[in-house]
């Protein structure tokens, strides 16, 4: 998505062990009217789909997953994070390993919220190593559902987060396509 | 505003403890449409108010504010929430308490992402004790920077939060007023 590619060569910042930092329109201070195209061209994607719900962890992957569901017409489900969790018997849960933060943390989605014909387009704002991608995969499984699609904002291909959906064998729409870090400059990938 | 108030009534759940769960529309489960509309309101309410930008803290907030925010046309920016803090000099901190939660937590935003003209508006899911809403008015007065309104889908009246924008010369909107909860059901206030 030119745009977004365009907002991260101005906007980002690459820091040491290939972080990209884009805390200044995606993951602090927020553009709403990039996160409103965004959703719109998450939905543009999975259109065909038969998405039912858009699922994602909390905090950073709330934005672009509303706005994703708003232009689907269809709920969105963000995931909590907590420390630990003791009474589960009414909640999905997975365990989510953060590189970034190195913590583990438990994330719930209310059992309630899950049904059997559920359909859900994951959306995250990043797919580095894929964690909270696959903690929402082993909830999707848990709770048998199908998964239409994993939707990043931004994804570090040459992470194993990219392999890991495809090895899935589920639909992978990245955004932006990050193929390497470079002398500090970006270089997107070209398919 | 007449559509949030008939969710509230056919989907919420008062638990003990004048609990209001709303966990199916606004905080875990998220109805996007609903979400856009609030956001419209709140930008007509405060339209004239001056905004530059939209101010919250995760995660419960984030939807309703970057929709308000996509409206009035300003950038959003979500307060982090941390158990504790040590290295703070590049942030705005405050100390907020969950009475819900029963902890302590520290908020902050990057001092990057706010300047002396701003003129914020604050938003958020719930207004009950006011402890998020007093954590961000209090980094706005250390950053110095004006306060446009607080805006809040549901508040409870009944409870402090209310009086504490009030008594600081806050406009405030709340887009569903709970004035009381009676024999399992809602009571709005009709003002």
């Amino acid at each position: 998505m030119k745009i977004l590619e365009d907002r991260i060569l101005k906007d980002g910042t690459i820091l040491p062990g290939n972080v990209l930092k884009v805390d200044n329109f995606l993951n602090h201070e927020v553009d709403p009217q990039l996160m409103d195209q965004m959703g719109a061209e998450f939905a543009r994607k999975f259109a065909d789909a038969g998405v039912t719900k858009v699922l994602t962890v909390e905090s950073s992957g709330i934005a672009p997953a509303v706005m994703a569901a708003l232009h689907l017409g269809v709920p969105m489900i963000f995931a909590r994070k907590h420390k630990s969790l003791t009474l589960t018997d009414h909640l999905y849960t997975a365990k989510v390993y953060s590189y970034t933060k190195q913590v583990n943390n438990d994330i719930s989605i209310d059992r309630r919220f899950l049904s059997a014909d559920d359909n859900v387009l994951i959306i995250d704002d990043f797919l580095a190593n894929g964690q909270a991608v696959q903690g929402l995969l082993d909830i999707a499984e848990t709770a048998q559902i199908k998964v239409a699609g994993v939707g990043v904002v931004i994804e570090k291909r040459f992470q194993k987060g990219h392999q890991l959906v495809q090895d899935a064998g589920i639909p992978l729409v990245a955004l932006a396509s990050i193929a390497k870090f470079e002398n500090g400059t970006v270089t997107f990938a070209q398919d």
